[in-house]
């Protein structure tokens, strides 16, 4: 079924301390990294934890990417959320694991936004051995974001 | 294995639409979520759309909340992401369903930063038939954020 959008959960373990723990190269690899993924960038927010650590969003017009790091441990947890069919969560988290010199990582993908709601349910359409739900008000109106 | 943090993803439909393409109520919602949740708010970004639609996250001591909504669709995609014991991430989600009106949901809860870096990798210790991979440095550092 057709999702709205796409959202990468990215576990990145034996991070470079040093880079996940700045706070200003970090917002500066989030937002190239958004750019990578051909997305647009609307407005960023990043902030320094004491002693250490790093919490901070970039949102764009396909959604968002966001990161919280713990350079002690080395670890970042990192979101990349992306709508519409142009910008590739992918190359963002290529990108990042490449500049935080990510030594092992795990992913999990998440489609969003799959479901049709019940105030516009339809009935299924029987295609021989598939079942087929229309999607066309999501498609159509999706273009939005 | 204990996770750094725990992050729900919660998807909304059948949505108040007015409430939904409100910039200023969904940045106020979404703020106040995450001080029902027990969480310390940090600074919010919240971006309307044309002609439609509202992206923004409120980053906390915890994590984040962020939140994107198709009014058209009545859909809102929710995250909420909190680490340590005190902030609910769940007390936040039913405070969203309340106040956006939502008439029905899922939700995935993913846990984050449960592996051990293999950098810090310890040989597990065997108590009578579990296996107890020692964290204390995940718990211990992890009340930074």
């Amino acid at each position: 079924m057709k999702a709205l959008g796409r959202q990468i959960i990215l576990e990145c373990y034996d991070c470079d301390a040093e880079i996940i723990n700045d706070v200003q190269l970090v917002e500066q690899i989030m937002v190239e990294a958004a750019i990578e993924a051909e997305a647009t960038v609307i407005k960023s927010a990043f902030h320094p934890f004491f002693p250490q650590g790093v919490s901070g969003v970039v949102v764009i017009a396909e959604s968002h990417l966001t990161i919280h790091t713990w350079p002690e441990l080395g670890y970042a947890a990192i979101d990349v959320f992306t709508c519409g069919d142009q910008a590739s969560p992918e190359r963002a988290c290529e990108y990042l694991l490449q500049k935080f010199g990510c030594g092992h990582h795990t992913t999990l993908e998440v489609k969003r936004g799959q479901m049709v709601p019940a105030s516009q349910h339809f009935e299924p359409q029987h295609f021989e051995d598939e079942v087929v739900v229309p999607l066309q008000p999501v498609l159509r109106k999706s273009s939005f974001r």
